[in-house]
């Protein structure tokens, strides 16, 4: 039975405890406790580290509350702080790969003891609404964490020269190749934002309304086929494409196609979850920055849609694109396109994070939280761009159409893709 | 009589060109040729190269295009060339400080035979609606770099421990104190941007709908005594007030105070264009970055306006706080408050930049203009924040309620301040 | 019985081979798989890397060379070799910490692999003198990684703030606090340089005659008492006593103390192999720089040897302090100085690697050997400090008088400690 | 009348003291007082720097030791100290290029100011031996500066893509090419160092006895035939040639051929003091790195001479080759080899630097002055080469045999060359 199955029902929140952190594990079982170690950049973490700080915050922000509660160990508070001020000082981010001890087997263990102390504690209390939407962000916090743990893990991988695999029988599908169409949005003034109904971060409130004008959305994200169009008509040799600073991430960093992508043999290849592939012109796009995305875009004639547009376009039905979905299935972590459909708007939730031409800043009279948790989102509103959709990389049930994810412009190893608006 | 009166007139495209042109001289004036080399950091420019580099734009984008016209140097076209990637290669930016010839004398030939030649083809020409426009961005352009001017060589000076002033008999006035009030505004669809009557830069258009509800002004900039209780409170000194970003920068930097101020015997000292001088209480706070300004807000429990509440609250009159006005009285380039109103929105334009919490993109269906004067606002539109309103370092015939300036969230160089809005 | 009776006898080249390859994996027990990741700094690498390098040491400049051999993997040429050109491209060596695979176990078959095809070319082969020669440098080449692994892995530890032991039981010795005196030597024309008698490094030759002056070294290397005494004097604040380049290190790199001090309650506290313990009078003071050793000769007083004057007089007897006697009986890795005696020469071999004067650079005459070999020593002879005599991470017969170390001056991490000369 | 020439003969210490000061006025006079401003690199400053700190040298450690002497301007003593700790902070190096002013009238004034001030005690009082010894430094110091104000231009002008001439009239000789011949030494135990006749600086001492095994060396510097035909042999290309860190510095600053070399239409082309001209066969080679000198050197089977086989093999007779002579004749400032005889050692005093393989250090028993003067050389003793015989750039009664001259290996920009050793 999935874990996504075991999710669906009518659920307790210890339930829901226990499937979100056993999925957790799931994600590190192919991994040895060595490749756990790695940090292949100062934004990646290694996966022990995600395993910890998940645990963490559970214990920083529940458990450390409740009188007589004993830490699992006391220096783990700074070790596994990520960037809480409130909290105290932090381990240097950039250091993350050289802490060996604790090791795994004892990552383990205080991850079990975290659990234990949970689960007693959900069972023996009644629980108010205000612990039950701190314990919902504990564990959305750590649906974050697991997609990272996917997209780290790829990128330090990718470090090695041989190329490891995740896994390297996952499954892979060539699927579907659609034609884009167009599908046509009024003008008009409409609500967006989150509505209240579940769980949602504090960076989707408040509901608020934004006037729209007449636009347009792309059926499919743009595939792979399309962006080969765009490098052989020089698309990374022409500095009239792109944006100024993405002008210079290209030669400074020496871009000349999607991260992953690499030619042998005049064949683009790419590198998956599931080890090195060739290219499929189906498949969406993925490892794009926004600064590709946009010069895309502007190659094509087109534009990125705003966050709005895409909020206020997006279908609620999910695609099959999704972390836990692809795993119960053997399936690769890669966007395949699977189940899209022709002629109507596919994959805008899965598949490929979608970039938007929407600058990450706060909703009107939106307030961080009180307390540390209020170092959550707010402060890092800065130079960062939105994406919205959810990829192969998130959990189905993490996401939702209000949903806000942001990165730096020059960030590409998110599972990050194109949705042509007009 | 003042520069400004020879513009307020019913003037010609060519007594325009020439007062505008002249007025680079006039800022010039005060300094010696080896001032005019200094390039104190990457962002500045050397003031020589600015009288260059606005000669360059009307040789290259007016006079090169006129069958028979010989270049000054051909080797300026490489030389002087800011960013246009269509015109060719550029020098390298940082390096423009190691340029000493052409020199100074070369370079006010240089100036000069392109004033003729650009004076005598508006005399016997018809100039068609496009050349005039061009020739507009080009008189814009250039008023932009006479404010560079004034701020990189206040920057380059600010770097000698001799603190040279850049006019030392430049007066300060006091100014006024004024308690500031709240101005509200009603919520309401309105019409922002360029209204196409006279010149505007294209990132001003398309003039398009906003929605905004109900919010209020503060009648005041922030004053520097406002901004000492924030510094007396720690307000360098506590992360939860600041941008992640924003913090990183506060310790990087060992920012504790905004640019120019320094303390001695117990005193806020500010370097100004007249030299050192005690800060004044009443004075609008100025060179302050972004972070400084959206940590200040915070701080003080209110927010930035967004860059359209600021635009339809923006009242039609000006303030007298612009460079021309500022040179013409021998006046400091230095915001001093002077002239301002109670219990009315003053100083909006004119005095300070006034931060805005809008990041700096496209308006609604923004294309920008064809051939290499297309590079002049759109690609920078990443990473970058809108300020509104003018300074002490602008001319006052070159602002509008709608135009729109920009800034990467660190630059503090500019005369940039801070407007409440709640 | 130890390892180094085991060598000591009249042994076959199997034996040492035997001897020598498993001490490194003594080296390695108290590690989990996950430490022998870590790599802290680019100067440093993993302890796997170190159990594969030295391997493929072996593989690539033996076996590689026989007809039928079939390489273990034939990737690893590429991933461990360091900096053989001739040998092909490197991965960069700063990355060394981000392969997880090979992992631990598959590191550990690839060194039986080896082990077993090397032991079997050993019996069942006439070994040439070039053959043996070849080999010798192998083995050495493998002792001085061996030293590495106890001096990266220190290094790797003090990063993470549990500060991790190697081995928390190893016995910390007080040692005996001795005066020390000088010992005076003639000047005269005397040979150093290796004799030809026995393994030497290419470095060591050709031997060669040098003119000495008059010259005194003192009995004992300088002890963490003398050096408390530098510090409290203002060692590390006045530049008049350190080189230029020095004294920028000392500011750059905020050093105080020597690496692996810090202050605790007002004591100082050094980090060893058995974890943090206070500071001991009687110890040779390690993990000193060239720059600091030169600073601190010069506060006292008196000079650092050149490396003539020390290999003339050094006497033949070794001290007790290396890595093998120390492991076998449960020492830990630190100089204590325990079998010094008064007034004489003492721990010159073995204790602390001791910096002289001169920079390393060829011997008069001195061609490398021809093929990849000869890419161990010569290119590397620029910007060196040549330090003499082994330390307490130095196996007892890898050392001899004219052994040639050698280190950028600002390198702290190796047990570097200083003797004065006079 | 030469300025030599006015040297030459029985002259007072004032006479001297005026044609060293009147000769960087001399070296100024081409520069307009715009390139006087530039400094193109950190270990280059500009003219006037150079002006007003050899200036500076007379007034701190002449002048400010009188009693009654009044300063030029108290902030100079900040402003104009190079290096020395003991005289107080430091303006930063690396910003010597954004001090306008004192400008360059100011700067001309403080130069005769502090002349007035020391001819008028020289004339009026007895010179003590330490007085006058001090003041002989001060004055080669200022020649030292004299060189560097030559070299530190041309790299400046370099980095102008106009490449502005120093003086567009210098003569250029095409020179006479010789074969280069060994001279040989037979190995003696013989003295180096200053014998105590005359003016030396204080690491030329103290004098002391080395012991030379036999030697040869070629009698012409390495000219550019030569230097081409390595170019040619893939010198840039092979790592076998050169040191570890040697063959970095080719990579990470794209080396192909010495600085100020570049090609144009096939034909190698030099930049040179009266502009660009195509590479003479028959020149010395110039600006090469210690890096180069030593690649080329095993690349031809030879090897760098020690400094002080240089110093054994230098007969006294110096060449003409010397900026004092060259710019009395106005021949540009470039080694021709003119002069140069067949058959001899020849053109080792002028022409060229030549690198040695000696590292900088200290001669035995040597130990700076006392007092501010003593941070003039020892400091410096780490991670430099020595350089021996003086260049075109060099006065010709500033060289003697036993000069020491020192930079870092990968330092180009002087006037640096090659003459082989076997």
């Amino acid at each position: 039975m999935s874990s996504l199955s075991v999710i669906a029902g009518p659920i307790t929140l210890a339930d829901r405890y226990q499937a979100i952190r056993s999925f957790t594990d799931r994600i590190a079982k192919p991994l040895t406790n060595e490749d756990c170690m790695i940090q292949s950049m100062p934004d990646a973490s290694p996966t022990r580290w995600h395993m910890a700080h998940s645990t963490w915050f559970f214990e920083t922000f529940i458990l450390a509350e409740r009188p007589g509660y004993r830490e699992f160990d006391p220096q783990f508070r700074y070790l596994f702080n990520s960037y809480y001020n409130s909290v105290g000082n932090q381990y240097p981010r950039a250091q993350r790969g050289l802490i060996s001890r604790p090791g795994q087997q004892r990552t383990v263990e205080y991850r079990q003891y975290v659990d234990e102390q949970m689960l007693d504690f959900l069972s023996n209390n009644s629980i108010s609404d205000q612990l039950e939407h701190t314990i919902s962000v504990g564990l959305n916090h750590e649906q974050q964490h697991q997609e990272l743990m996917l997209t780290d893990i790829k990128h330090a991988f990718f470090c090695n020269p041989l190329l490891p695999a995740y896994d390297a029988d996952g499954q892979l599908n060539r699927g579907q190749m659609f034609d884009s169409d167009w599908v046509n949005f009024s003008g008009r003034i409409c609500e967006v934002g989150h509505d209240g109904t579940g769980f949602a971060f504090d960076n989707e409130s408040p509901r608020h309304r934004v006037l729209l004008e007449d636009f347009s959305l792309a059926t499919q994200p743009v595939n792979c086929r399309e962006y080969m169009d765009f490098i052989r008509d020089g698309g990374y040799e022409r500095p009239d494409h792109w944006l100024s600073m993405g002008w210079a991430a290209v030669q400074q960093q020496g871009w000349r196609a999607p991260l992953y992508w690499y030619e042998q043999d005049n064949q683009w290849m790419v590198y998956t979850s599931a080890g090195p592939t060739a290219v499929c012109d189906s498949w969406p796009v993925c490892h794009v920055s926004y600064f590709e995305a946009d010069a895309f875009a502007r190659w094509a004639g087109y534009r990125l849609p705003t966050e709005f547009e895409w909020e206020a376009g997006c279908p609620e039905q999910p695609s099959d694109q999704f972390a836990d979905l692809l795993l119960d299935k053997n399936a690769a972590i890669h966007p395949t396109g699977q189940g899209a459909q022709e002629n109507q708007l596919a994959q805008m939730l899965g598949g490929v994070w979608e970039w938007t031409s929407s600058s990450y800043s706060a909703y009107p009279r939106y307030t961080p939280p009180n307390g540390a948790i209020g170092e959550y989102n707010g402060k890092f509103m800065c130079n960062q761009y939105v994406s919205r959709g959810g990829s192969v990389a998130t959990s189905q049930n993490h996401i939702r159409r209000t949903y806000r994810n942001f990165f730096p412009p020059e960030a590409r190893w998110q599972f990050s893709g194109i949705r042509l608006a007009r």
